[in-house]
């Protein structure tokens, strides 16, 4: 009767434990260099750079025309209008990825294509739009000319050299997750492989007696597993590879035995879910105590009170509650940012990416949460009609059932804390989004 | 001189040009029955479900209880209170995963553990921490019992079959892509594969006789080709498969060459960039009319206007500027519409999820835009101090010089019609990010 968890910890307390966990696991890998990979750049999206990047060259490497036009000498043109014209003569033209063989002197001026390089005397290029190109036979020869209707000043519609970067520049910092911009510019200085933060990977375990797996025949008493499925890819979409090692039926043999396996892959991070319960609680902290240290066990947050987390072998070790919501917050709450950090993201935000993953909404009801309770309230969003900054309703899900259905309505979920116990209909509330994904419009 | 492309035209009619042939692509796509794959649910993470999938059974499959404590026939607890319990005779205990080999009456109970599904005859969960259990020897034999100091009313404490999840009952419907949201609701039906649509493929060729290929040696007048990079990875973000074929020197031959390999690959989309100046521009348009159609020669927007988009063989070809800050707009803009109804997700919004690309900024700085000009200015994004909907500060980044660092700098972009010449500084802006990450608080 009464109080099951010997001592609940504080949230932000849990946080701080699994930071500095993080941090050692980190200072592990790094040490053991067994951390990074070097990876083609057609590979590389998503993976987050185990080092400094820096560019060999300059880029443009060389001067470069930005319009099509005429090369020419600036001077040349200073005092051109439509009435009064400089006439230059042409000499030879130039296509992109050409050099030329001769250069610019007064006078004279080359044809350019956006692209090509600029021709040495040259200083600048007059836009094919403000020229008109003729012929003339001068003494029985052709000779071409163009009438430049605008002056142009020296460097117009040029690119210098190294302009855009400079040889020796970092073009991105460790730490930065490569999108389709970094890979870019990683192609604009001619580099063909990184060296990325290896994935981290996941082992998870599903505990109880009940389970059984998603194709096998359902038995009497026996539920399908869920978790294995959401915690895998809530692991894939935190950017680690997950490795899923079974279901432990609710017996110490069973739970130690997977966990013995989980070392032996040299996972990075273990995962089990369920078990947390009075019934069958027992069990994982044993099983921890044995062989590693138990640092956390029940958090004073709902859902997700039976939380645990400890280390074996060095290795950190989560158990999440059973019911798929509580997991949910759980592993959001505690295990994603811990997976973050395993992922070579900096905790101290330099190089880091802002995410999206915060938005405003406004409460579409009000939303109730019990007295002196850290509560977490799933959420449905809907899209609002006048836009701004409640842009979305946030209608609360009930959790209580354990209902998976509520699980995927979920987009998000507020935070009420001890001291908050209604939220009224159109206060301004933060949702932590699930996925950057939105639950559909319309659904089922 | 004067305006190179003969007919301009407007982005909305663009915009339902390429919509007209996405409708028609995906009607042959699903005509001919290519569209579709089964998959595990293990790698379904990101996929679009291409029918409607129904539960072949109820969630939970059983009566289960949701608290450990015991079964009993509520009618039994409902004078009990903690001066007078009600008390029961216990029988037996089960636990998660076990069925019950007798039923439950009147003055009887037995102990349950949460997720064991309900015995015959009872109704009702007492959780434990409203009992106490004690053993009392009655005619030498040992008897157990329990004390239940709280009512509990018919249904309390259990979850009834199929409450979660009807038999028949649909838990997704075509087009939803799929999340550790759904891939958990169907773990928890048993489903082990779906059926989803087949990622389509898009061949992409850069264009230009300057551009080498990253990895290789630099060669005077030469640049990296960028295109093929951030095309390839931005196609991936859509959530298609790039195929890269390589660069094609500016002529017609090169160009025909590698557009008749696409049409070979069997790709769904063509996209080429670069090639579509006045210098170069001719060519592409040349290939596209010899087997093909040109649809769209040139739009009214900035960055982008030689923008082209055409059919060849019925496959939807698209010829992009080379700048690539251009490339990137255009591809936004024009590009990922179509692969997102390729992709299967519908258009009318059923089913659709609705993304967070799109977020309110406050503008930094004054922001010009060109008079008469639909322009599109690139961003960067900064975390701004007070919260709310301006919670983050768009800076205008200077897009004229096709700086590839522009580019990697950028997080989304704003609009400015042609009515739009000034953005004052603090004004509220839509911003459409680029990716879904933002570039980082502190760069280089």
């Amino acid at each position: 009767m009464g109080e099951q968890f010997v001592e609940i910890t504080e949230k932000k307390e849990v946080e701080a434990i699994i930071a500095h966990i993080a941090t050692e696991v980190a200072k592990t890998r790094a040490q053991t260099g067994t951390f990074v990979e070097n990876v083609n750049v057609g590979e590389a999206l998503g993976r987050v750079a185990s080092a400094d990047i820096f560019s060999a060259l300059d880029v443009p490497p060389f001067d470069r025309a930005t319009m099509d036009g005429y090369a020419v000498v600036a001077a040349d043109t200073f005092y051109a209008d439509e009435n009064n014209p400089s006439i230059l003569i042409i000499r030879g033209s130039l296509a992109a990825g050409e050099c030329s063989s001769h250069d610019v002197e007064r006078g004279y001026c080359m044809g350019i294509a956006t692209g090509a390089p600029l021709p040495k005397g040259a200083n600048a290029v007059v836009k094919v739009e403000n020229t008109a190109e003729y012929t003339e036979v001068v003494e029985g020869e052709e000779v071409k000319r163009v009438k430049v209707y605008k002056p142009v000043a020296p460097v117009e519609n040029i690119m210098l050299t190294g302009s855009d970067i400079k040889r020796g520049e970092r073009i991105a910092r460790s730490g930065t997750t490569l999108t389709s911009r970094e890979t870019g510019v990683l192609a604009a200085c001619g580099i063909n492989d990184v060296f990325v933060h290896k994935r981290p990977t996941v082992a998870i375990i599903s505990t109880g007696s009940e389970l059984i797996a998603p194709g096998e025949d359902l038995e009497p008493a026996k539920v399908y597993d869920v978790n294995a499925q959401t915690l895998s890819d809530s692991v894939r979409e935190c950017g680690c590879s997950p490795l899923f090692l079974g279901i432990a039926r609710d017996n110490l043999e069973e739970l130690s035995e997977r966990i013995r396996e989980s070392l032996e892959t040299g996972a990075d991070v273990i995962i089990t879910s369920g078990g947390t319960s009075a019934g069958a609680g027992d069990l994982l902290p044993k099983v921890i105590e044995e062989r590693g240290e138990i640092l956390v066990h029940g958090v004073d947050i709902k859902p997700g009170k039976p939380f645990i987390f400890g280390t074996i072998q060095r290795k950190p070790l989560f158990g999440l509650p059973g019911n798929p919501t509580s997991a949910l917050i759980t592993f959001n709450l505690f295990v994603a940012p811990l997976l973050r950090a395993l992922s070579g993201i900096p905790a101290d935000g330099a190089g880091e990416r802002i995410t999206n993953k915060r938005i405003k909404a406004k409460a579409a009801v009000r939303i109730f949460s019990d007295r002196g309770r850290n509560e977490y309230v799933l959420v449905n969003l809907v899209p609002a009609k006048e836009p701004g900054e409640g842009s979305f309703l946030a209608y609360p899900l009930l959790t209580g059932s354990g209902a998976i259905t509520t699980l995927s309505k979920a987009d998000g979920f507020i935070f009420m804390g001890k001291g908050k116990e209604i939220t009224e209909e159109g206060e301004i509330v933060d949702v932590e989004l699930v996925t950057n994904l939105f639950a559909s419009k319309k659904r089922y």
